[in-house]
């Protein structure tokens, strides 16, 4: 970040996630745990392209909200995690997921998580963050996965539009 | 917004609220209460282009964010209302200003406002909700204002600097 237009915290946040894209990434390794630049490109639902992919992956490991490092089990791959300022966006990211479920026409199978988290509320959000940091910074799993919740509903929800 | 890239809601979220200078422009109506596009120019904390801040609010009101009539006490002047869809948006901007306070550096006196959002919880952005539905919509007025009291914090903070 440049020098920020001003001192209000609304405007610094704004400002240091950047444009629409910047959350777009967080959200994919937050809940889609996409944590290789290709599957970040391949699996994208929006189609995001390989050069704002890049781009985008840098300016939020200089802002400090993602890390990257070699990944021990494949050996010429880097992972990419969320740091504990990202991880603490899950409050701001279920508030959009759940305006977006009141104010536009979201498709079904991908509502059912934004769902389970508006409801979940605090709570749900609290123990969500604790998985996290045990998936992306190594700390101690919980003892139940919120992750896995989210995931098996929307499993659920693609093998339904299926039948 | 023309076609969506994907039905997800946050991305549908992000597409509708477009980029950071759509949000700032929110802000100012919520809680500067700003309602002239010469209030919203002029008294702009980031210092808006005029052109950026047209586009915008053209941009807010075709999303059905804010709506626009003639002000029946300047009879030459357009007036700015927030809309029941961007009223709803309070708990996300309080979610905004809560992760700045804890991963930016903000100003001291444009804190404030957002500390009392963030300790006030869901109780205080229903009431201030209830507020901006009579300030904006011409719903009842609440027994109290939440408006007053954000201003006043701000006011004792700016009065604090400049003792």
């Amino acid at each position: 970040m440049n020098t920020p237009r001003s001192g209000c915290p609304i405007n610094l946040t704004l400002e240091t996630l950047g444009d629409r894209w910047s959350l777009i990434v967080i959200r994919d390794l937050m809940f889609g745990n996409r944590r290789h630049f290709r599957e970040l490109l391949t699996q994208s639902e929006e189609g995001i392209a390989s050069n704002i992919l890049a781009d985008r992956l840098a300016r939020l490991e200089a802002a400090g909200l993602v890390s990257r490092r070699d990944d021990p089990s494949h050996k010429q791959k880097v992972i990419y995690s969320l740091t504990e300022a990202s991880i603490d966006l899950v409050p701001l990211l279920a508030q959009i997921g759940g305006w977006g479920l009141r104010h536009t026409q979201p498709s079904k199978e991908l509502s059912v998580r934004a769902k389970i988290l508006e409801d979940g509320g605090p709570k749900l959000w609290s123990a969500f963050m604790v998985e996290l940091r045990h998936l992306h910074l190594g700390m101690p799993a919980p003892q139940e996965s919120v992750f896995a919740k989210l995931r098996a509903a929307y499993e659920a929800a693609i093998a339904d539009r299926q039948d």
